[in-house]
């Protein structure tokens, strides 16, 4: 049975493993300040073209949002999302654990606007009596989104246009970043990334890593301190070294944009194949997930030879279903889906 | 200038006032464990019918709210309530600082409907992986809502039936609660109250007294250690007698329910008057405060002779507006008004 | 019954109470913005000679310390402490509840030196890894202390040095400050102390008030957004007028100091009285709080005609109690107690 | 130069890196609901010899405890616990992020006695109060301890009849539970463990696994919803399977307990050539940590040769030091640290 329900049902990337395993007896010490990771911090600030970022490295994507929306918010301020974020939907109230709001705007297909932003500081602030009010204190986006959806570079622009007015930091959640930068007709590169966000991150988890995930950190003032933050939220990995190998494996060479692309290839394959057949897509999505909607005797078929998500009831007859590719996903598996089609 | 912007303008009820003269120099102990908090316990039991009943004084209902709040649910579990909710938007993120997460339902007047509960735990449960999201844990609604409107008593036990099905303790907010009961066509009693929720509070602040709400908790499990919550969420006052003092003023021969009725009139009459006059409102509200929606001419002519809030905008021609009477709306005022209107 | 066992036991000074009355049915705005309010920060900017303070009044003390450390700490960093200071033993882990480590130090008589301070930033800095641990990152000291001892002004004026030295704002809980002011030998003035601190309150509810508690805001990067923090933490009074007309009546013409004189007084006829009796002290107080150790026949006899508190037990014959005076005691209590002796 | 500072400073056991590459191309299902997950977790239950008990996996130490004790804890009340604690030490205070006092007992060796227990309850239940007071609700305990010290038995029977008879849940963090175990002299059996503690976890990062801890719960009262706490604390692993595998690896055929014994027996090897050497020691340690005191000519000689962690500092020519065994110090490392002395 094939698996398309996630982007984490394999291992890591072979070439990670190996390193792995070659530098399994070394002795170092822990907590991130090995050669390792200071050699992968390296290699991430060359690729991102800032040779002036902070980089640190964490275990797993909510305990890194709960991080660094912890570092940037005053008690009073909360953080601005679509609604279909992730941290508004799918991380058990850990930023409210944290206490704080997420001030979640309705987003069209997963993707927040500039002038939703303004919307929402203009509101607050016109507020008779603001202070009876959560002030919005950042703004928290998803590069590519969790519907898959990308942003533009000018949409981009736009939004940290409106961050800077109204003095909101901006947070990139990167958990798919090298899928969002290979979609199809993506004109934003990881420099624009770097240019444009206060703090971003980049996922090891669904990109080819056993686990991590690189907070790269571009903003001056945000960079105070951030490693009690890191502690303090159960995200200091003791053998820290283990996610420098795995980031310098993915970043030295490229193989974070090989696996990204690769990725994405085997989705518009599987995208061309379910609109060619007619069926309708829940958003048009230039990246790893697909959300085709099935009527329920193709979703009973399909889901007797493939493991899909259930994504949401359209109608009686009707289900929104997420396809996901990998860096791991064989082409074989493609080929097999599109047979079955 | 009349003033007409809120419900708390004034000092207290004149018996309030003299009964706190007379006691000033009485020795007490402190923290609500003198003679006249037990009285008024007492009398608040009798007023609800529950001899049962735990009785504690709070200062002020954002305090009231997280500290209710934090001693019903785990740290996983959010609060669901309408989007119009006190706690959702007029107490700076309280609840939140507290670790919970509002979960916030789009409710027509300021009504939280039974069938939107089921709805959210339906959802919640049917998650693939409902670990990934907040759990619905209570159910908050305000009685009367901060709209002015009113639960009948069948939409109350619809209510307590859904949160009965899926274990939801449910909290009733009654900082407005005498105005609740007293509204026009209300088919509730404060026994029906005190019989379908597990956990409500009377308010002072806004119905006589200088300060102070009442929490009733009528569920046993809720009432273990409930004087521990209050002091950490800093609601035990030291001199808790004065809020016993003001209590037990309040209940003891029926105050709280004259004064009630008394806005309530006062607040028909305002109503009756904007209506006669043509005038639409933003809800059809039965208690004390009424929201006309004005035009630009008749909004500046008002404002110049009467305070009274600014609630949203409706189009460029008309805004919403409140008028609030209270227990010391003289009819003066109101007259006032209904000549210049 | 004479009451000594603690400084709450009564109303508020006559001349509130009268204010109180006067002005009960004046209709003004809420939350702190009235002018009654405007004019008790206008006095108090004049008493404590800063005319760039900013003032906020607060409900009570849990809450005020709750609220200014929330302002003033990043969620990693702690607030040293005495081991007896009241937020680290009599808030019911309210700091903690806001996220925050009290890094208790041993002190003696209630008195934190400023080699303590040092002597704590130092084993922080020292630490192999310090973001393994809670960094410290204000001082809270209170004034008068909670065994009534005050500090000198050379004192205050290390534990400045030492906070500068290190960058930690400090902040003076003055609960008692009028107390510990008008203590027996007190070089300190409520000038010096708006020159020493960051931060300080001004204690109403033990000292005149009904209750209340006023914050002054000396240090300008600690000013931003306050109002929201005091919403937060549920300390925004809806008759805010409540708090300005009761401070002001306390410092608009010195009665705050003249009730501190005589309470201060009243103690320390009851010091001496027991001294001379040849009666051992737990510590040596100035100031309206006093612990003699009592055998326990005193003990018996001295409880029948007198409430106070039972402090610590010292040995199986003799027990450590605390007699507070405040604004309200009468000088025929104490002469009685002193007859009884 | 050989590293003795941790007991982390490698990857993992050979077997568990040959599992994981074997392994690493399945696909499996995420979050821990994989078929090595479930095999793990039966392996634990037959290991500690309760096939009722609840087995959850996490990433870290300092995660784990601020999960398990968030699990446990009402928001009012605190954890006791040895003030040599690593969750009042060495956390950033994320027992206290997460709402929570710390009631640290100054405890010797490491070892907290049923005595302080039974004082603390003693002392809070005494309070005039005990409202005001942070309430104990809960034990928290190491084993092995962060200096070595191991518990008897007896000890733990005790600690245990103590936390019965206050109703406080006890937690055992075993970071290093399996050097506990192995410890010389130790008479406690892992069976033990399960019998006495409520809740308690085997800790894998320093015990043979790249990372991760098992959670066993054995009180059916705390394992309502546990997969919320991890999920909300940040540590359920997308690629849950990793542990599964690790634990699978060390549970199944005893690999835990033989790499356990392995660093007992070299850290004894280093205890005894120092003591033979006329070193004396901090601690009386009979596990995998030592703590030599060294004066400065040997401190600067050793530290040539080897990495070890300086403890503190005893007096001017005195210094405590700690040297780490694990799973993986080969004896050739030691051998060299006992030519040089």
């Amino acid at each position: 049975m094939y698996q398309f329900q996630c982007d984490y049902n394999e291992g890591a990337h072979p070439r990670i493993m190996e390193k792995l395993l070659q530098t399994n007896l070394e002795q170092t010490v822990g907590y991130g300040e090995d050669h390792y990771c200071e050699e992968a911090r390296e290699a991430i600030r060359k690729a991102v073209g800032r040779p002036d970022a902070d980089v640190h490295f964490l275990v797993g994507g909510t305990q890194t949002n709960a991080t660094v929306i912890s570092s940037i918010l005053r008690p009073y301020q909360g953080v601005l999302c679509a609604s279909t974020g992730h941290i508004n939907v799918h991380e058990t109230g850990a930023i409210e654990h944290g206490g704080h709001k997420v001030l979640a705007v309705e987003a069209r297909n997963g993707l927040l606007g500039s002038e939703q932003i303004r919307t929402a500081m203009q509101l607050h602030l016109a507020e008779d009596g603001p202070e009876h009010t959560v002030q919005p204190g950042m703004v928290y986006i998803s590069f590519s989104s969790e519907l898959g959806t990308v942003y533009s570079l000018r949409q981009l622009r736009e939004i940290r246009a409106a961050c800077r007015e109204y003095g909101l930091p901006l947070f990139i959640d990167g958990a798919r970043m090298g899928y969002g930068l290979a979609s199809e007709g993506c004109d934003v590169t990881l420099q624009d990334i770097a240019e444009l966000a206060d703090v971003f991150y980049l996922g090891g988890t669904k990109q080819g890593a056993l686990f991590g995930e690189a907070v790269v950190i571009l903003n001056e003032t945000l960079k105070k301190d951030f490693r009690y933050y890191i502690k303090q939220n159960g995200g200091m990995l003791a053998k820290g070294r283990l996610l420098g190998i795995q980031f310098l494996t993915l970043f030295e060479d490229g193989l974070y944009f090989e696996v990204s692309q690769h990725a994405v290839n085997q989705a518009m394959r599987i995208r061309d194949a379910f609109k060619a057949k007619g069926f309708e897509m829940l958003v048009q999505s230039p990246s790893n997930q697909q959300f085709p909607i099935l009527d329920n005797v193709t979703l009973r078929r399909l889901s007797e030879k493939f493991l899909f998500s259930v994504w949401q009831k359209v109608d009686d007859e009707h289900t929104a279903v997420r396809f996901c590719t990998s860096w791991a996903t064989r082409p074989e598996a493609v080929d097999a889906l599109l047979a079955e089609l």
